[in-house]
Parts: C-alpha cells; structure tokens; sequence
C-alpha cells in the first residue's frame, strides 16, 4: 500500500510529467506543478530540492523501464543478432512511453550543450546506452553474425536510430505507423550488420 | 557591396545566433539581441517582426547550404548509391555548420510539438528532406543498386541517421572523431540498402 508520503511525491512526478509535456520544462514552474498536484510547496521541496531534481526522476524512471525491456530481450538469447531483433519487441511500448517524455527531454538536451550540471547527468546514461550497444556489436561481431564492423560507430548508429526515430515520430505523430517503420528501418540496419553469407 | 541595411540585418542574424548558442532561444530576448549586435531596437523591427523570425531566418540559410550541397552530391553521378556516398562528403561541413545552430534547433523541435505555428515551420522542411531520400531511394531499387526496401522507412532511416549523430556530437563533441564515425555508420546503413550480390 502507499503511504500518503509516496502518494504525494507520485502525484509530484505526475504533475511534472503533465506540464512539462504541455508547457515545456522551462515555462512550468514549481507553482504550476504543485497547483497540478495538488499539494503545497513545503510537500514538494520535502521531497525534491529542485525542479530539475523531479525531471531527473522522471528520466531515471524511464531509462529503468527500458533497462528492464532490454534485460528481457537478452534472456535466453542465442546470439547478439537475435537479441537486437527481439528488442524490436519493445519499440511500441517505447515509443508509448516517450510520448509525454519527449519534448523535455529534446530541452534538456539542448541545455546539455551549455550546462555543466545538466550536461553530466544526461551524459552518463548516454554513454551506459551507447556502451551496451558496442559490447553487443562485438559479441555478434565474434559470434560471426555481424560483418567485422567498428563496434563504436555501429553503436553510434544504434543510438542515432533510436534518438532520431523518436524525434520524428514526436513531430510527426499522425502520419507514419512509427512501430512499422521503426521495425522495418532495423531490418534495413540489421542487414548492413549481418555478416554475409558465403 | 553590402548597404548600412543589409550590415545591420546580418550583424542582428550573427548575433541571435550567437546569443541564441549561448543562453538557449528562450532565454535570449530581443533586447539581448540588439545589445549584441548593436543595433537600436527600432531598427531589428524593421528587418524581423519577431524573434521567431530571425530564428526561422536562420533556418533557412542553414537548409539553403545543405541544398546547395546535396543539389552538388547529385551533380554526375551514376546512380543513387553514388549519390548517397557523395553526400558523406559534405558531412564534415554539416557539423561545423550544426554546431552553434542544434541547441535551438532542439528547443524549437520540443517547441513543434506543442505549438501549432512552429510545428508547421518545422514540419515542411522535415518533409521535404523526407521526400527527397525517399525519392533517392526509389530511384536506386529501380537502378537495381539497392534491395527492394520500402523507400519512406529507409528516408526516415537516413533522416534518423543524420538527426541522431548530430545530437550525439552535440551532447559529446570532444569525445569522438564525428566525421569518421558518420561515414563508418553511413557505410554500415549502405550495405543494409546494398543489392546482394548474386
């Protein structure tokens, strides 16, 4: 069961979530968000010193629900090829996810560029994200399923392809079947990785 | 020779563009501007109505150089494969250029999905670039260089491609050599569209 305590910081981090969407991370403030949550400005600063420290928990809930679909996707998997496909498994429900997350995060990103604070805390689960994706590349790549590509630019793809599907189904939401595409993009990808058939 | 007018309009652009690098678009206002570029504020009103304006500006003239470079990777070539490989060319020129110019570039994309007269500003040029891969890709399954893909996800494949390494060289500029990991990962995406050989 709930305590009222956590029930009031979850409602904070829905609040949050709520009007950054709406508003934008800068624009909303810690009045808006305690009017929205409807709860006094002692209840949020006993809980988080910050604003930026409940956008903070809002990313670390997010990266620890596609760590756990990525922890799925590699139980019981043969060989790196096939865990990247079954990670396709996921996209629906990242892309679900993202909705709301998106735009403040496109902000954040851009006050990475000229923030020292912010710019290492979304540094680092950048670099987690970009890490896993090489060592799985290399397995593969020793696995002989993947061609002997450079496991860091094949990374650095990886990402850009999660990063930038993303984007463009937050701009473009009505138009494209997103899983379909995002699906039928890795396919494209994953046959540039594969090793090629003598 | 450039008239007092046309001076006056390019130092308010240089300086909305270096201001907007430095404190963020929302942050930066239209008396910032003028103390930049070091301009009364009667004479910005008579070259921009807005501060959006001067951003749109901006845009502009970054998407008419990478026109003009793309209409110049196209210029002779074989077929689509050629074209594409040529464009990786042009790549290091798209980093400098991005480089002062994606932190706004993001805050206006978390913009686009809240406000309707900037997401429609976004979403043309989007489109249009969106278009002409598509386009170049269906040229090259028809030329027999590339698999039979669905042209519009291998467009937002590539688009996904460029709109992610920039990011990533954005958030970690220092870190990586991005020219050399784009054309790697631009290499392992043309294998995946690449005709197999018989």
């Amino acid at each position: 069961m709930q305590t009222r305590s956590e029930e009031t910081r979850a409602n904070i981090l829905q609040a949050a979530l709520t009007l950054f969407a709406r508003l934008g991370y800068e624009a909303a403030s810690v009045e808006d968000i305690c009017a929205e949550a409807g709860v006094s400005k002692g209840a949020f600063y006993h809980h988080f010193p910050t604003k930026q420290a409940v956008f903070l928990q809002l990313l670390h809930d997010w990266l620890d629900g596609l760590d756990a679909q990525f922890a799925q996707a590699r139980q019981g998997a043969e060989n790196a090829a096939q865990i990247f496909m079954r990670m396709t498994a996921a996209v629906p429900g990242i892309f679900r996810d993202a909705d709301q997350r998106l735009p403040m995060f496109l902000e954040f990103w851009a006050q990475a560029s000229r923030d020292e604070a912010v710019w290492q805390t979304t540094i680092a689960p950048y670099r987690r994200y970009r890490d896993y994706f090489a060592s799985l590349i290399e397995q593969g790549v020793a696995e002989g399923v993947f061609r002997p590509v450079e496991p860091q630019a094949a990374a650095r793809l990886i990402v850009a392809l999660a990063v930038g599907m993303l984007l463009q189904g937050l701009l473009d939401p009505q138009e494209d079947d997103w899983q379909a595409i995002t699906t039928e993009s890795l396919k494209i990808m994953m046959n540039g990785l594969a090793a090629q058939k003598e």
